[in-house]
């Protein structure tokens, strides 16, 4: 099974694509979609819908693993975390693409087998149960990957 | 100039369409568009957008005005708000519809020439500066009127 993990923003939007077959993982793309400041904000909207509909027809994941919000100290700042992946959700129901949500608590369990495990943790056991040399980078592309690999681990279903 | 004023949520989205022109006010129509609680929420996203887009089909706004959001004490809410807001500007973005923003003291100074009117005075000078014979229903149909007339009233550009 292909899943694409996707770690939700309106700047940087992390994408990490595996394959997961007969508990061998194998990594096929990993990245992150960017929009540009100048941009008006329902622009930069518009440029992550067309930009999540071009992941998704390129890599034609069976399902999507995405970060799960909460709200903390900047509020503004969370709001248009919040629209953008709004426009990333209609993206995958649009594509028929199952969406599951995990929080940061779930990944790490899942990923390194301890839910208070540090970020740096997470990274490098996603690097090593990836077969990849080095960490994934940047950090969005990274916590992707690690959002793949918890909803394999969690779901059992392949 | 024609517009549309908007309510935003997921479960119930206000819209009210009016037009403005040599300080006029016309009603064009008013209304909400629902979506289902049985539905899975990027169901709800999905039908929220066809929604959006099938109203500024129709209506042809030239301008849309929007509530502002902030977080309040229930969290997970307002994420799902933020959530279908931004599928709702991706529609008008889309629709190439410009976009402004109002918080719920400007909408009550613009409409009432009082920030801390309350809810009732809003909906009362609604009602009158639009010639209609009842306050306009339900709420967030009278939201949304309050919201376009809030913005040809602080736009002065027509």
């Amino acid at each position: 099974m292909r899943i694409m993990g996707i770690d939700p923003g309106y700047a940087t939007i992390g994408f990490g694509v595996v394959d997961y077959q007969g508990a061998k993982w194998t990594p096929v793309q990993h990245g992150v979609l960017l929009t540009p400041a100048e941009m008006s904000f329902p622009e930069r909207l518009m440029q992550i819908y067309e930009d999540m509909q071009y992941v998704l027809e390129q890599y034609q994941p069976q399902a999507v693993s995405i970060e799960k919000l909460f709200f903390n100290t900047n509020k503004t700042t969370g709001i248009m975390v919040a629209e953008a992946r709004g426009v990333i959700l209609l993206a995958c129901v649009q594509k028929q693409v199952s969406v599951y949500e995990y929080t940061p608590l779930q990944v790490k369990s899942a990923v390194v087998g301890y839910g208070k495990a540090e970020k740096k943790q997470v990274m490098d056991m996603t690097r090593r149960i990836l077969h990849l040399s080095e960490i994934p980078k940047p950090d969005d592309a990274a916590d992707a990957l690690a959002l793949a690999i918890c909803h394999g681990h969690s779901a059992r279903l392949f």
